[in-house]
């Protein structure tokens, strides 16, 4: 490299007048219901084109950040988070550290929200969940199995009370899938069932749960030790 | 509703055009560095005008998703997980039950980590945790402090050797600054410090590790306990 000459930014247009416009938003400490100026005022105070704007107000809006109202124009708007990992969550062109590393989060997540759990959990919330690990000892068939699966651990999610953990593990959901579809394995679950961990969620300590939960989800711990970088 | 008229469709061409996209790319099963069609080719299929294809592009390209290339035109790219997370994690415009609902998310995984931790965790990792908090014995002003803190948590997701896991945490860091602040809160910690975490990963089991984290962070679940919905 030259010394003194730095290279030219090969950020596009869009992306620049993205990051203009966050700083706009920032030095303005707008807040959600907060109108924009048009594109139009935002193109000539840019000095861009008005497609420009455009293209960058898109993004915006996909992320939620920026909302379109029938008549008051453009408004700032909560930023939608699970939406947009939603968006981003696609696991068929992950490559496969991402994959990998997503298969821990989740893990970690699972493990991480016992105490959660214990804050909030209620006596209907248990019979709901004894309910669904009952269902799977009647079934045989491996589709059932695997939507119950879903639906138990789902429901722990549900009953830690926090709406954005909820959406965001069910959309974790498909990794476990396509990991262990990758590595062309079974799921074969750990020594404590379902069933285990809804006694342990009625009679025993937070710590019990703890215990009970990495027994449960072994299986998956081992897969991860044997993938030690 | 009149019964028998559905209502007509209130996405934006933008949004419509990136959800045929998105089929478009599941069905051709595409993967990472595929070329794509040129703008006008998309244009002419979807019979829509090239700016609008350009727009759902646009976002494309936000997530990672579609990449330019300098010869090769278009190609499919790597989504970027944590990058597009960053991009709508703005807590000066969330709402409350949104940071609430982050700040659990950020202690759970704290909690969640500790199995990861004890797969991955070396002898160098453990002696630079132990400087950290060292570090914070000797100083007296606060940024310092707060800056040893984000340190010291930080390494601790560094240790599982997990990127994703380590870059999503850096992005929940803002989270408890911004939760403590609305509640005009000082930060107290538990009675575990830094210090002693280090020592039982050292010599202590995983279960004595997840303790001591638990009462490490004791104040923020009582927090937690308190807004209990």
């Amino acid at each position: 490299m030259v010394n003194g000459i730095k290279p030219i930014s090969s950020r596009s247009m869009a992306e620049r007048v993205e990051i203009s416009l966050r700083e706009y938003f920032a030095q303005k400490s707008f807040k959600p219901g907060d109108p924009l100026p048009t594109e139009l005022e935002l193109a000539a105070a840019l000095g861009v084109s008005r497609n420009v704007v455009r293209e960058a107000l898109s993004r915006f809006k996909m992320l939620g950040i920026v909302e379109a109202k029938k008549k008051s124009g453009m408004v700032i708007s909560n930023p939608d988070i699970v939406g947009t990992f939603e968006k981003v969550m696609t696991p068929e062109i992950m490559d496969e550290a991402t994959l990998q590393d997503l298969f821990e989060l989740r893990l970690a997540l699972e493990m991480g929200i016992a105490d959660l759990l214990y804050i909030h959990k209620t006596e209907k919330d248990l019979d709901e969940l004894e309910e669904i690990a009952a269902r799977e000892m009647k079934e045989k068939d491996n589709n059932f199995r695997i939507s119950n699966e879903i639906a138990f651990h789902s429901k722990l999610y549900e009953m830690t009370g926090n709406n954005t953990l909820k959406r965001f593990q069910s959309l974790l959901l498909p990794i476990f899938g396509y990991v262990i579809k990758l590595e062309k394995k079974k799921v074969i679950s750990g020594k404590v069932t379902h069933q285990d961990l809804v006694k342990i969620l009625r009679k025993g300590t937070v710590e019990d749960f703890k215990e009970g939960m990495l027994s449960h989800l072994q299986p998956h711990f081992d897969r991860v030790r044997s993938f030690k970088k």
